[in-house]
């Protein structure tokens, strides 16, 4: 299906601020963009990057002032993300060397401390798909979806003691239970057609059967419809904008948009969970 | 400046046809994408990858009958290259280890075979960005911008016994020469402003004091507003388009557009010299 | 200088235990490999990959049982390590791209939440070179180092809480106080010639004035005569052996040696400072 | 089988040279290394790169005079080639990225040039690893192994009308011909077991079935035993030496043995085939 996305920011720099964006969707074989644009008001030069995970990463200076960054973006998306409720857990020794890395702990998802935990959630689940599924399904329905409770210091732990939190925390808990059963996880962040109100949005992915699979334990139910800005361990590396000034960034105002040109207008369905 | 181009191609398929083409610029220190389009009808499913020479390539099937892919972008770039007489050649022992492949002999740019022609072509020129200038400014005046003479199959070496070729053998010959005096050079390809007939353009960098500059030996003054679309060795590596079908495609129609859609109208400037 | 290290290890696997060994030190501008053994007993098949930091990683399955890891190298080192008590703090607008990940908190950096720590250790010290020096020779003077404190789940601000710790957390302190400040610090594990007891040792380094220089809190004085291992966010990233097994594997014995041959014996230095 | 391979070379250089050797194996899927040395005598600092096709390289400066460079190494190898005459040819739509490249034409194999030459040498056999069976045994048939007959500029075409070439001249022609058949194939370069008169070796691999196999053209019978040292496009890529002087090193003298520690003394075996 056909995707319209768009994020309008504003800023306000109390003095040149280094920043680093990560708003450029990349083509794979999952999405293709069609059509993109990449506004900075006022012009100033930009370098493009790509990180270790493969995301496309905007290296600018935000000179003393306001400044806009408009990024407007047509993607052909999967109208549906693949379930596989019987894709088996991918052996240690058989996972490509580039994915290892996603077993490991990180600032965000201390999975060294959560073996316990991960148990007591899967119990007798079969080892695999189902096991995240069920993992996915638990966050879901124990963890309430409130703002306010996490800021952006606060890891899956903490997010298991509030037993609330977003998108991005219901991911990190997510991808921090996978990995101390030894299951490839990994952050994404990205646009999702339908959210209400509607934002940037988090969701995890893990490696079963020789692939990566989608998981959002913000739904009711698996939702296609998405478009992948960036992929990380955890939110340490997928932060949409980063600055590095002497004073931090203001932010003024962040719009999102996302529509499906092509469709009926779909019922707005919740964004998230409704909280307990 | 900003410029606007646009690519759009008409192919046929006589039977389902691999392709890889390479048409989506990259946004780097010297070129910022404002906006782009990527049209393919019929659609069909696209993987982007990123081959070892940084370029975006995009591979699909083309299925059995009419393609049309149409590629538009508007993009930042600098209205003037940077011209540094005095730039001195890089000794071997500085070149950063990803530059150092650009010294060696490839497809087209059989360099091992032409050092005898480049010292004749240098005479006493100093070493540096004086001697690629002057290689650049002897292709421009010695060799006859003519369609016809060259083929898919020719080489530097071919160039200079027929004394005349297009922008793509032009820039051979210029790589050639470089590297034979052990200065990194590398193919480029991309849009132009202002070429006369418009179409996809070729010209060669070499790498000198530090950092890659650009060279054009069809043009008779250094020229910037270009946009680049992918570097290599030589024409091996650059193609737009490959196909790798039982039967080759046919290709119908190409049709190249560039505009500044901020200036006044440029008078319109010989796309290559006049031939001799 | 010319230093020979050997790293003997025996283990014993009470099932197939897929396992990841980072004991092959690769050759580069500060060391170069003379000669290498790399045994296993049993022989068993090895893959090896490089992983994102550019360590070499050997994968292999442990089969049930016993086996033997020894590993030897002679390398050639530095002698002393550089110290520049004037470097200046890099510019977060010039750092090169790939050394930006090294300002993110990680998993035992929680660099996030401390700032304000970093603050009060550097005080009025002149950014740069001279502030690392501070947090160094803050951290070699505030807490002990004893063994028994930390475990595998201790991170930077367990630390600072518990007063005292091994290299490892030392290095952790180091490199999330660092990080605060916006200065990229990353993992280094390895060898020291020197040490006692001997081990295999953890250190930081810090990216200052466009360059890494080496920072180890364990010492009183600047010391060489290291051969990196591997380097990483944090100890995440850097374990020598890392295993997967369903049963972890039992470590039985691990033994270390490091000699200057071509040098007058030194005295013993202590490996680790006296704790308080 | 174990293999223990060894490379002694004494240089001149006349003035200052850098020079870039390719003579360290990595341990990879097919081969493992034991223990190895590289010295350089007299010493001089070393940086080590990894090319894009994986190699390590090793830069250095070999100062005015004489040199000595000497590498041992012990490595675990595969005793046998794998032979697959089923295997098919890999559709070029299922190829993975990062071997597409090898398909192309480059300076030694302008496979451009030779499909009617491949389509005569195949004839009917079988689409798949039988056709590159075809085209090594007929090389192997038709050439004659003669020293002196090629040069450093010799290419495939070259070698197919002089009907005689060494090791490196028939990889180049297997190579080119397996390419305009679109099978993508690269040149290896390393060590092989029982040659006469020794010296270092080249052959070829092809991607067939999802994998690489290797083919030697020189050889009568499949043969094992094989320590690669570099892979490449062609002998471009893979010299063992390469030297960027003002003035060329004088090569004085190069010996390379090879033996078999655990085995009962093999016959020698031709290194090559008789010529015709």
């Amino acid at each position: 299906m056909k995707l319209k996305a768009s994020c309008f920011i504003r800023v306000t720099a109390f003095s040149d601020c280094p920043m680093i964006a990560m708003l450029r969707p990349r083509s794979g074989v999952t999405q293709w963009m069609i059509s993109e644009r990449y506004d900075l008001e006022p012009w100033v030069p930009v370098e493009e990057f790509i990180d270790s995970y493969g995301n496309l990463c905007q290296r600018m200076i935000v000179p003393r002032g306001h400044m806009r960054i408009g990024v407007e973006v047509a993607m052909e998306v999967e109208d549906h993300i693949t379930v596989a409720p019987h894709a088996p857990q991918t052996p240690i020794s058989e996972l490509p060397s580039n994915v290892l890395h996603y077993l490991l702990q990180s600032r965000y998802c201390p999975s060294d401390k959560m073996l316990h935990k991960a148990l007591s959630v899967v119990g007798r689940t079969p080892r695999g798909y189902a096991q995240v599924e069920k993992i996915r399904s638990w966050i879901h329905h124990n963890l309430a979806y409130r703002y306010g409770v996490s800021s952006a210091s606060t890891d899956a732990l903490d997010t298991l003691e509030h037993g609330a939190g977003v998108c991005r925390d219901f991911a990190h808990v997510g991808i921090a239970l996978c990995r101390s059963l030894q299951i490839p996880a990994r952050m994404v962040v990205g646009y999702m057609h339908g959210l209400k109100p509607m934002d940037l949005h988090a969701w995890f992915e893990a490696f079963l059967g020789g692939r990566w699979y989608t998981f959002d334990a913000t739904q009711d139910a698996p939702r296609g419809a998405r478009i992948v800005l960036a992929y990380g361990h955890d939110a340490t590396d997928v932060a949409f904008i980063s600055d590095y000034g002497p004073r931090p960034l203001q932010l003024n105002e962040m719009r999102v948009e996302v529509t499906a040109p092509d469709e009926a207008q779909p019922e707005a369905v919740p964004a998230v969970k409704t909280s307990k």
